[in-house]
């Protein structure tokens, strides 16, 4: 019954040749996700789901430490209410799904399946806020949003419904607000570079590019492997432009009443297709140790029934100490696969340390341990298990120095336009010096299809002159193509 | 700045006089959850939506141990892959929520918001299960679902948009599949009884209340305080009804192809609404301890600053010890209110254990200690805090205990049908011999508005007439009115 189907079920595309059927087979292949029947919608497989609630656990310590709780909201919202901020609904508009029946009935006010919550989650604020009791109010929603994608779908990148987390906070005042949106934005920084070894750049949205119906949006960005620029997470500074309309309002101590100070930010399940881009290889996904289901793989070899009962238990033996240590260790007993098979298997699956146990280990008291990232074989003797911790987090830590050393490789700085021009078709991040004028930011997007990804923070530089009109710069932003 | 609310905000409706009313008060006050916007949907507030990823951890914790893993499915189901399965789909089409457009763009085959997912995993799965190794298929799904509902909403009882987890299992053979149905059932049991020390009755549907689509449908049922049964949970099992017509089928070892076997299986937030109504009172909502967000509230008392220093210092260092041992401890430093209203407000939030620490106690090294579930009040010494945990698991137990007295006394036993049309209108679980006849059942509904709730698995009597029709009896089933 043995079958080598390492051909057949392994990745055919190279990553750096044909990047996009590459990225695409990985996400089949290692089988994290698959096509929905309706176009544009995805389905999640154990394997991809599990990276995500490992994301969800960290987000969630990380929020709560924030005093944020979780909450639920409908994903219907009448369409009067979704209008009611005028450029926010204009900005989502073509991209709604609309609910016209229930069963046989016509619905009067027509249902849109919500594109993001802000509309819904400030009714409820305005009924749960009087006074500065009340306050600050900081809520996060794991939930989907959707919105109607008329380009191809790409498996968490390009999807008609996906999986996020939407927080809302609500102020007393503009400054405890501005600081929610920074400190959000630095759980996402450091969630990303932590969990998912992915560096980013973080900075300010410009104008053009900001949430609609936001004073202003923060953003973290990371170049990926074939150039292009994607967005990781926003924190979106919205003053009173939704606390007006909703009236989400207050009364202060002196009992006189304000409107309040909102935030809202969130991420979604496009930080694993940047992990699966950023870390993959031509044999398929490369998982940090730290979000894979599965840490360590334990393949034992054997010829006879004597060599597998003592290398099946020692493979136990091996497992209980590792999960004594919180590791999460997998032994593959399949009999129905070659080894070939197997090794491909876990490999195109990403896992981070394959061990191999066979009779020859057993006489030398050691395992064999190949490193998924670097391909790097070494025998561990059986006393030394006890440093298998230290090898998965120097793993973790070698996965984001080698992701740093490739993006900034990917980045340069440039101030010539004609340059620029040509450098932007090989793909990367241009630190390039421009006006603040909107109309250079349009012309730029016209003329090479870049748009301006991220304002870093603290990039203030006065002896530049704008790439595109020459007038006066102050501020050096990331230019890119975009996902 | 000192206001005393506890008028204002407490709950003003009796339990035993107007049961729905103090329901609908208790669920709002104490913050669970509040009527969104659309009819019929609701949204879940911290204090609700905690009690809730209480239950999602316990069930994923024995989900897991069961070999059962999560995945995501989007909520759009076009119309023809729901109208696959005739039966279910007639079952549901009068709920369901269509998606006609996109946008301004008219989508050509409607698009249904999920009533339940079979339709859409089973394609995904016919997809994924080619052979004997990919089997068993044991996939969950933490979702909404979306029916829509004409009478008054209820909330966590009766909404268009509830959440819930289905789980969707595929098996070999039949035998594997109902033994998964009942493993099922038995987590839902315990997980309810030991969590929510709510007790139900555990059995089958008869085959006018099963699933649309299933062979058999096993429930758990409890019996709520004003009388009414409610459905706690289900696990269908549904033979081949759904894998012969979404082709789910597998290559056996001698490589002959076969239909697969299926279960499917769900509870929801209503398991929440049990709570509240089997275990408040007329101060509002009482919390089994196991899924209390706040499981101890430490109210420090003074009336000076050197007081307060001292005191607040003494309840840091008990929360301390107590955050120690695993037990979710609040301070309730809040200054803007009285005692009075602190102490109305936690009894109302269901808070189970309350602490008083005031100079009196400090003096005599002790500590009031305030049960929720019975009101009984105590000093424990200082040196005595060890016990806590011990005694959070005595209130469980009892909550548990005493809630089984309750539900006992509201069943009974009975075989003469003119009795039950007197005694159904004062509710409660109904014990009563029945000939296994549609027609019975469907009278007795007509004439009594009681269903059959579920028929307790070894509940085969033949020694009694159908309480209807007084021919031969074989079976006990329990009859109620529902939810």
């Amino acid at each position: 019954m043995r079958k080598d189907m390492s051909k057949e079920v392994g990745i055919t595309a190279l990553k750096d040749k044909d990047f996009s059927e590459w990225y695409t087979q990985v996400v089949l292949k290692a089988k994290l996700a698959d096509y929905a029947p309706v176009k544009g919608l995805m389905v999640l497989r154990p394997e991809g789901y599990s990276i995500w609630e490992s994301l969800k656990a960290t987000f969630d310590k990380k929020f709560a430490n924030a005093g944020i709780r979780n909450g639920f909201l409908p994903v219907l919202i009448p369409e009067s209410l979704l209008g009611k901020e005028k450029k926010h609904f204009e900005g989502f508009n073509p991209e709604v799904f609309w609910v016209t029946h229930s069963g046989t009935n016509k619905i009067g006010d027509r249902l849109a399946l919500r594109p993001t919550s802000e509309t819904l989650a400030y009714t409820m604020y305005s009924k749960w806020i009087q006074s500065w009791r009340d306050l600050p109010l900081k809520i996060n929603f794991w939930n989907t949003a959707l919105r109607a994608e008329i380009k191809a779908t790409k498996p968490f990148l390009r999807t008609s419904e996906f999986l996020w987390q939407e927080g809302h906070t609500v102020h007393a005042t503009s400054n405890e607000a501005q600081d929610e949106v920074l400190k959000i934005l630095e759980i996402y920084k450091n969630t990303v570079e932590e969990e998912l070894a992915i560096p980013v750049n973080i900075g300010r949205k410009s104008e053009k590019e900001k949430f609609v119906g936001a004073i202003y949006t923060d953003t973290i960005e990371s170049v990926m492997p074939d150039g292009k620029a994607l967005q990781m997470g926003t924190s979106h500074f919205l003053g009173q432009n939704f606390s007006k309309p909703f009236e989400v309002k207050f009364a202060d101590k002196d009992n006189v009443e304000h409107y309040t100070w909102q935030t809202s930010w969130g991420v979604s399940w496009r930080l694993i297709g940047a992990m699966i881009m950023v870390h993959g290889d031509d044999q398929g996904l490369v998982l940090p140790p730290k979000v894979a289901p599965i840490q360590i793989v334990i393949v034992p070899i054997y010829k006879n029934d004597t060599e597998k009962k003592e290398i099946i238990s020692k493979s136990e033996e091996i497992k209980h100490i590792l999960e004594q240590k919180d590791i999460r260790v997998h032994i593959d007993v399949r009999e129905e696969f070659s080894m070939g098979y197997k090794f491909n298997d876990w490999e195109m699956k990403g896992v981070p340390i394959r061990m191999e146990l066979g009779p020859r280990d057993m006489k030398n008291n050691s395992i064999m341990l190949a490193k998924r990232y670097n391909a790097e074989k070494s025998n561990l003797n059986f006393e030394e298990i006890d440093i298998i911790p230290a090898i998965l987090n120097d793993i973790q830590k070698m996965m984001l120095e080698n992701a740093k050393t490739r993006a900034d490789s990917m980045s340069r700085h440039i101030s010539d336009y004609e340059e620029f021009k040509k450098e932007i078709e090989n793909g990367g991040f241009f630190f390039a010096p421009w006006c603040e004028s909107m109309d250079c930011e349009e012309n730029i997007k016209k003329e090479t299809g870049a748009d301006i990804r991220v304002i870093p923070f603290n990039s203030e530089d006065e002896s530049k002159k704008c790439m595109y009109c020459q007038k006066q710069s102050k501020i050096i932003p990331i230019f890119a193509r975009g996902y």
